[in-house]
């Protein structure tokens, strides 16, 4: 019988789960509303449920649980497991761990959702890597920097915000209160921006198309579907979007060298379309143009999988 | 009697060494040209001769020194101790290991003057700090990055690159090939460029006056003399530049939350004339705005000594 350990996607929108093997497999998985207005014992009570659940689903027992991990939005103290603060969820130095101990009796980790994405990621394709970086592309930039198989979490605990580096000094204005960070250019909130505004410069753009097929609504796919199908409008907003992540992403190289650096977020589907010319562009625009061993760019595998895995996979640490 | 270990800060001008006891104290000091052309085994000599009369100096006996430490440009193999390429020193796979021990036979740890340079300042304000960034403000703007006592260097040793992240996206060509770095903004190369357009733009400011003293040089200082004096045109320079130096810190300190970030390089002798502003700049934009305990942001306090301490401490690492 092999280790099995639970991990939790904590989300504002949904709780997912899964039962995931010492190999970073999901045996089972299902997922239940957040209800995030709640109280978190309410919440947690309900993670419990959906445990037991896919303990069952699983056809496994408690006892072949090792530990369980939890990643979830906001700052967290993982030495204690506990959240600091996390605004969508009026946590406030919540401990997660404390509650969910209540009905499960195993070692419980807690991580800052964006850490144990990047650590699925890591468990996915990275480990024995020195240095591992997870970009996640979303309504932000996040990122999760993994160096020596640990999350690196600064002295604070707070490093890893990759998104708020500069792109262009005083540029647009990004929600974290500074003017110019990379996620104010190439999130997906900055892609369906930049979408937009070529809609407005081209209306015989094929982009019109496709938003009224999809109940009038830009989606971060409108420009990458239209430019697939020879859309000149279109292929200008992918050509800059992807310059914009190329270019944090030389940054990223440029500091950390890490054996590996994979694209997250919805927007990594897009596969080679999205990561080649990135590596064309760091090839080109890095510091170390291939005179030494350069860094293995890739397309995120795991997705909607990576936080269950990752937050597994903190559980595991905690038991290794 | 205390351990005493050799530094040595290759430079392409000048070998400075010295003598540095376990805390880091330089008890004798002493430098010779370095002649660049040269062979390697003619340099090294040299570093040897300098290290046999900085002991005499210094009234210890060879058998006092535990280790030697070399800074040196480019990028280094430091394990192996060699020098893979410098090209300002006609260096390439060069042992200088091999060759310091032929002279003196204790350990020697090779160490790229950058990352030696970090360790200097480390060792003086930073020992026990869990991440430590030292900054310098040069020719160009470089970094290093100390993690739980040692530089961090990527994979392939190549990390650290700093200077090299994007300012201003598609910005001033930088001398790495890529457009925007922080270096073509926050350098004293950039900084003396900004002051001469300035100066071409007010014929009337003090700083024509200051540049005509300074036999018609206009330096990394005549800004900073200027604006100190009154002059408007120079305050507006110092302003801008200091705005570009903050922002890119303020990107280090939110991918790494460190301890203890030190600005390093000649201009860092102004003092709190330049670190007060960046500390400001930080605790406005940065995305930790006092929420958690905050990075300590203060000027180098060895400089011109930080290669030989460093080196020393390289040197120190490798016996203790």
């Amino acid at each position: 019988m092999m280790d099995m350990y639970i991990g939790i996607d904590l989300g504002g929108t949904n709780i997912a789960a899964g039962i995931v093997d010492e190999n970073g497999k999901i045996v089972a998985k299902d997922s239940t509303p957040t209800l995030s207005s709640r109280s978190y014992q309410e919440i947690v009570k309900d993670m419990a449920d959906l445990s037991f659940k896919l303990i069952e689903k699983a056809e496994i027992s408690i006892s072949d649980i090792k530990a369980a991990g939890i990643g979830t939005p906001g700052s967290v103290d993982a030495k204690n497991g506990v959240v600091y603060y996390a605004n969508n969820l009026n946590f406030k130095n919540t401990p997660l761990r404390e509650e969910l101990q209540k009905y499960i009796n195993v070692p419980v980790a807690v991580e800052n959702d964006a850490n144990a994405a990047a650590f699925g990621e890591y468990k996915a394709t990275g480990v024995n890597s020195s240095c591992f970086i997870a970009v996640t592309l979303g309504t932000g930039v996040g990122g999760g920097i993994v160096i020596n198989g640990e999350i690196f979490r600064g002295f604070n605990g707070a490093a890893g915000e990759v998104g708020h580096t500069t792109l262009i000094t005083d540029g647009i204005l990004c929600s974290c209160g500074k003017k110019g960070c990379w996620e104010a250019y190439a999130s997906v909130t900055a892609l369906i921006r930049q979408t937009k505004v070529a809609i407005e410069k081209h209306p015989e753009s094929l982009m019109v198309e496709i938003v009224k097929k999809n109940n009038n609504e830009v989606s971060g796919r409108t420009a990458f579907d239209a430019a697939k199908r020879g859309d000149g409008a279109a292929q200008q907003v992918v050509d800059q979007y992807v310059r914009y992540v190329a270019d944090g992403i030389t940054d990223m190289i440029n500091i950390f060298q890490p054996e590996i650096l994979v694209i997250s977020g919805g927007i990594s589907r897009e596969g080679e379309y999205l990561v080649k010319p990135v590596r064309e562009y760091v090839k080109k625009n890095g510091y170390n143009k291939g005179a030494l061993p350069m860094t293995k760019i890739q397309a995120a595998t795991l997705l909607n999988d990576a936080g269950i895995v990752g937050a597994a996979y903190a559980a595991e640490l905690l038991v290794k």
